[in-house]
């Protein structure tokens, strides 16, 4: 490649999408991590949720996203939602030339560093805890550590819809923990990138069921550590020079919520999302 | 027409779609009322929910369920969601040549004909309350009967995991039914198909909140009514000889309650469930 392609490349914005608000949790740390690069953020509100759905399906609007990512000119996929990064990035990777790079690994990464009692849990989507995918990136880690799953399909749409705090949402949380308790475990991943908008009451209530001790993770800033090590790797990173990064957002559907959501929980205001056909 | 085709015509099934598992609820009624017909019913289990999202896109999937339908040699179509009968039965019909039934307007007549107070309230997805669909079904049937609407967007994930029963969707329904309180209100509507699958908890709450003598109605036994009607006014309707009508069950996603779902709900095994691709 010349010296000018790949400075090309290197200002080439990063491609990341989710199904819905949950991949926002990542667009964050990856700003934090890597302040200099333009993100384009694709929420497929349209189809959303995802971890209800089968693993053709899910595939089949993961790569619809990629595609329109790549139609955008990104560098790089982040796939920053676990039902999809379960079971679709090999295939994105066939079909799309460019690098493609999920949540589950980092997540299993955060869960293995973290635990004491070798026993670690994971709240995720059906979809997700269907695939096997974490307890497979966890053995691929560590052949000590045990992961237990827990699907959580209610939390998706309580944190779509900003329902957060209250009774709901501590009794929903409280009734997919309990399985857990009293099994040992000392870390509970958040397997899905809408769970950290539900982080005080799942963190709350697992210190309850589990010990106050247990520790909750989520694969935001670890993947974020990925995709910053990656990008630095194969000299894809931008140097950190002049203005800034933008962050465009990009939907599917226009729920009334998503702008306003997205402004509260990316802490600075990200412009209106535009409408894309997929 | 000739008496062959007539009779023809006579003998095709009618075609049902809903968003997922919700549309089962006026299947149940639609036999009851017409023992003698074939039903194919589709759920758009790969888009579910419709009720979050808006109406161009719900619009665009209730279109590619109404054509799969007629490709199945459907000789009408009744729309079980109240979202998709509130923003696309127009446009099904310019685009497809055959009668479309929808559900909102039966549920404003049995809410019209249940209200005493003439003040009724309607318990529905974020999308139909939003279009103002009942508000206007409700007037077009009577000048002093006034339309209250609450969007209950958490009750369709509830419906669809089956969690039905317990605090949490006691506490969904009641922080919904509250802003209806003391308002004079003594019918509450389920607007949304999935909502008798939540109705004891509804009814026992609106009770409580809106006073013991309230009335809670859905638009299944309603809409089955109007079909019915339909058919015969039409001469479209299967004289009851011989067999009853089969139920044939289409799903654009297989998630794995569906088939466990469908055959508790509609009371008699209706045979797994058949994969289409929209």
């Amino acid at each position: 490649m010349s010296e000018r392609d790949a400075a090309l490349l290197r200002r080439a914005p990063l491609g990341v999408f989710d199904s819905g608000l949950g991949g926002l949790t990542v667009v964050r740390a990856l700003r934090e991590a890597l302040p200099a690069e333009d993100i384009v953020y694709l929420g497929d509100t349209a189809r959303v949720p995802y971890g209800t759905k089968g693993p053709d399906t899910v595939t089949r609007y993961a790569l619809g996203c990629a595609k329109h990512l790549v139609r955008r000119g990104v560098k790089a996929i982040v796939i920053a939602c676990n039902t999809a990064s379960a079971v679709a990035p090999d295939r994105l990777r066939v079909e799309l030339d460019l690098p493609v790079l999920g949540v589950i690994d980092p997540g299993a990464r955060a869960a293995v560093e973290a635990t004491r009692s070798f026993k670690v849990a994971v709240l995720a989507t059906s979809g997700t805890i269907a695939s096997g995918a974490y307890p497979r990136a966890v053995a691929a880690l560590s052949t000590r550590v045990e992961t237990l799953g827990q699907a959580a399909p209610l939390l998706v749409p309580l944190a779509e819809e900003g329902w957060t705090e209250g009774e709901v949402p501590r009794l929903a949380a409280r009734r997919y923990l309990e399985p857990l308790a009293h099994r040992g475990v000392d870390v509970v991943v958040l397997g899905c990138t809408h769970y950290p908008l539900l982080r005080d009451v799942i963190e709350g209530e697992a210190r309850v069921l589990l010990g106050p001790d247990v520790r909750v993770v989520d694969s935001a800033r670890a993947t974020a550590e990925d995709v910053s090590s990656f990008l630095r790797d194969r000299g894809l990173a931008r140097t950190p020079e002049g203005a800034p990064g933008q962050t465009h957002l990009l939907v599917s559907d226009l729920p009334r919520t998503f702008d306003e959501v997205a402004s509260r929980f990316l802490g600075a205001p990200a412009g209106p999302a535009e409408l894309v056909d997929l």
